[in-house]
This record gives C-alpha cells, structure tokens and sequence, in this order.
C-alpha cells in the first residue's frame, strides 16, 4: 500500500537543500517538507549534547506534520544525533536515514587504493563518525576541517579567487595522499570546483545522490513510495525568510517557496523526550 | 556609595571578549562576568525579532546573577536590542550600554570630511542603526557587510594571504572615499592590519575602547563604581566550552578562564517579559 506523506528533510540551515534537490530528482511523485533551523545555525561549531538536543526538537517538529521518514541532511547532525533519532524512529515505526553512510559507501565503491579523505565541519571531524565507518571497512582515512568554505558559500563567493586560495590552503598538502575525498557537508557541492583543481585527480564524493539513493531504495522496499504526482515541496524556516529565500537559491538550484516561518516547540516530542 | 557588583558583559559567542578586554583595561577594579551565546551564535544573520529575544534571554541571565551594569558588546544586539533593553533596564535600575554610540562618537572626533564608512554584519549593516547615528549627526554614512571577517578571525586567518583577498575584495572600491571606517562588529579588532592594507590612509575605529570609556565615565558619574580590587572576571557560555577556551584566547588575549556552561531558562525574567 502506498504511501502518500511527505518526506521530512532537516538540516541546521541552508545547506541540506543539496540534498533536497537531490533526492526530489531521484524521487519526483515524493511529497517533501524540509526544515532549515536558521535560528540556530551553524552546527558545526556546536557541542555534540547541543546539536543532538536541537536535531530532536526539529525532527520532533517534522513528526507533529505528519511526515513517513526523516532525512538527516546535515553531516553534524547526522554525527551526532543519528543513532538516537534512529531508537526513537524505530518506535515510531519512522524510518530516519543520515548523509554519512551512504557518503562512506559511495567512497568505499570508488577509492583504489583505500585512502579516503573526509572534509567536513569541525563537529564532523572531531565526531569522527566517517573515520569509524571508513576504518571498519577497511580503509585508511583522514579528515579535514574546512570551516571557511561554509561561508564561501552562503557568501557567494564559492567560485572566486578566494575559494581557489581557502581551498589550496587547507588542501595543499593533505596527508597520506587520498585518492578519493568525500565533501562531508552539504555546503561543500557548491566548491566542488575549486575542491577539484587543490586536489588534481583525485575522485570528489558528494554524498546528496547517495543519500537520496538509499531513501529511494529503503522507501520501496518498505512499501512506504508515494502513487504521486506529487505536490509542491512546503519550506519551514525557524528564523529570517528573506536571508533563506536569498542564500538558499543558490543551494536549491530553484527558489525555495513558499516558505512558512515556524516555532520549535522545545522539548515536546517523542524525539526530544527519548534524549532528555 | 561604591557598588561592589559586577558589570555584566555579553555577546552571542567569541567576538565581545575584545571589548571585555578594552573594559578591563579602563576599569582595573571592577568585578566582570562575561557570557558568550555560543549556543546560538552569531547573531549577525538573524532576524531582528530573534536577536531582540536572544538578547533579552542573555540579559535576564546576567541580571539574575545580580550585575549592576549591563554592556551588550554585540553590535547586531545592540542593533536590534539595545532600546528594549535600555528601557528595561531604566526600570529595573540597570544601566545598559551599547557598542554603536561610543563607536559613532569616536568617527565623529576623527572625521575631516563626514564621510564615514562602516563594516559590519549582515545584520547590522541592514539594520542601519549605525548609519541613522551618522547621518544624524551631518556625516555621510556608507556600509559594507563583511561576513567572511568573523570566519576568518574565529578560524585564526586574520593574519594571512586569504585575509588579505577578502579585504581587498569587500573594501577594494569602497564608494564614497571615506577618511574614516568604523570597525562596526566586534570580530574585526583582529583583521586590523588586513583592513588597513585594504583602506591605506584611512583611519579606522575600534569601539571596543570608546565604549570602555563612555562605560567608565557614566558609571562614575553614577557613583556606581566599585572599591577594587577586582575579583577575577567570570566567564559563562551556552555551549562548547572548548572551543570557546580556544579562540576565545585569541580575542581575550588571555585565556578565559574559569568558564562555566549555563542554559539559558527561556522567556523567564523581566527583559524577555517586557519585550513580548
């Protein structure tokens, strides 16, 4: 028996709309909901407690709209909330996929010789989630954190002769010499370029299509698809429309609209109460 | 009677430690408690309702634990904030400072020609409280947000070639020929030597130490100051002690220490009330 509720897709702000995309091009008859929280974005830069407590209270938020699954379109988030929101969504019969794995997957799928590089914020560094994935399967790797390119981004200036000289910089000399590098945050897509010439030759993964993938393949085989068409996708912010409308063009590859600027109720929801 | 109680000092994370450095100078004897947003920082990309309730959440915080002074060292807070506050705290006894006036007054002194420049967040740069001041006073006002500047202090770069092409690319054709440019966000004391390159003979503005002073004076004329010798300055964030110990020490100049993680009781206390 189908389906037909949406699927509910977070991130801390603006970055996740690549995975958005991403996943409304694998899955076009899918109604989605996606949640930025710009009231409390970044995460990156967060405690793991803070960003568990706040991925909770957002899932919480998509749960009370009724929605089938949960995307977790933020490596942070994914980092360090997974695997609690993933209990909890097992109780509630709510499937809840992260951007990590099928990332490592995809790496494992392509790296020769075994050594993956991981870039990513200093929360997903320092989480060391992809490390543990990509060791227990056997290769080698390190990982970076690229702070600056976040904002490259959300500036704007994502293709410019400074996104040349960030990216050199933390890139020049990256150790063990990876032969496949995985961009372990949503904002990263939009340096691909300047990611690809500090690292000539080297294989980029971009875990938004392996993401929306593995949701596509997990939904079918629950029986848990859409009959479609489907209908247009809702935006929810929790802080300023303007700068989301503006900065997530960008990211989206579309205007994200209409967009609806919502509360977090904090603290009151299955996720958030399981946490506590 | 002196008033052995501290000042209150705050911001939404890393950046009001230059100006809690600058009141630590002016005022020796005075007792201090700092606390850093850094749950929720920064505030220089949200909305104006948002920064005006995070701002009176940090305050009643502060005013809870009995301060005699508050100085939002926050200059999107004091953007969006500091009229609320400083009716509040008219009420409660509670002199408010701000970071804008001070900085404003000091462009005022050091201007030839009234054309006065200012740099600033997002938010503060929209918000245009800076220029209403300006242009009150018969300057011509012009701005320029520079978000990429927090990243690049926060992650220690201000010093280096990418600080340089970022500075030259915000401030390269500054309009208007300013002979004096205002340091309007309390990150950017540490691009100085970036900026000055940027703007050569122009003279720039830091409000951290204009405001110590009209501190200083008004709590003097008050009868407000303390007895000394000061006890040592009290630090309190919302998240992330680490990393606060990390780059805080480079804002400081010290290492901030003893820091003590809080949570913040939401809507509880006389400015949030108020400001509802």
């Amino acid at each position: 028996m189908p389906d037909d509720r949406a699927i509910g897709v977070f991130d801390s702000g603006i970055g996740g709309l690549t995975v958005l995309a991403a996943l409304a091009r694998q899955l076009p008859e899918e109604p989605l909901i996606y949640l930025g929280d710009t009231a409390r974005v970044p995460y990156g830069t967060r405690s793991p407690r803070t960003v568990l407590r706040y991925a909770c209270q957002v899932a919480d938020a998509l749960v009370a709209r009724d929605v089938k699954a949960l995307v977790v379109a933020c490596n942070t988030a994914t980092t360090h909330a997974l695997d609690a929101l993933q209990q909890t969504g097992r109780e509630l019969g709510i499937p809840v996929f992260g951007v990590i794995a099928p990332g490592v997957h995809e790496a494992l799928a392509r790296t020769r010789t075994g050594r993956v590089a991981v870039l990513g914020t200093d929360g997903t560094v320092r989480g060391g989630r992809y490390q543990a994935l990509l060791a227990q399967a056997g290769a080698q790797p390190t990982a970076v954190a690229c702070p600056l390119f976040v904002s490259l981004a959300e500036e704007g200036w994502h293709d410019t002769d400074v996104a040349e000289l960030v990216a050199q910089r933390y890139l020049g000399d990256l150790s063990g010499g990876p032969d496949t590098v995985i961009l372990g945050c949503t904002h990263y897509p939009l340096l691909r370029p300047a990611i690809a010439r500090a690292l000539p030759g080297v294989t980029l993964v971009d875990s938004a299509t392996a993401t929306a993938r593995v949701v596509s393949q997990a939904l079918a085989a629950q029986g848990l698809l859409a009959t479609g068409p489907a209908t247009a996708t809702r935006f929810l912010v929790t802080d300023n429309l303007a700068r989301f409308h503006r900065v997530g063009t960008r990211f989206l590859g579309a205007v994200p609209e209409p967009v609806e600027l919502i509360d977090l109720v904090l603290g009151d929801g299955p996720f958030s109460e399981r946490a506590a």
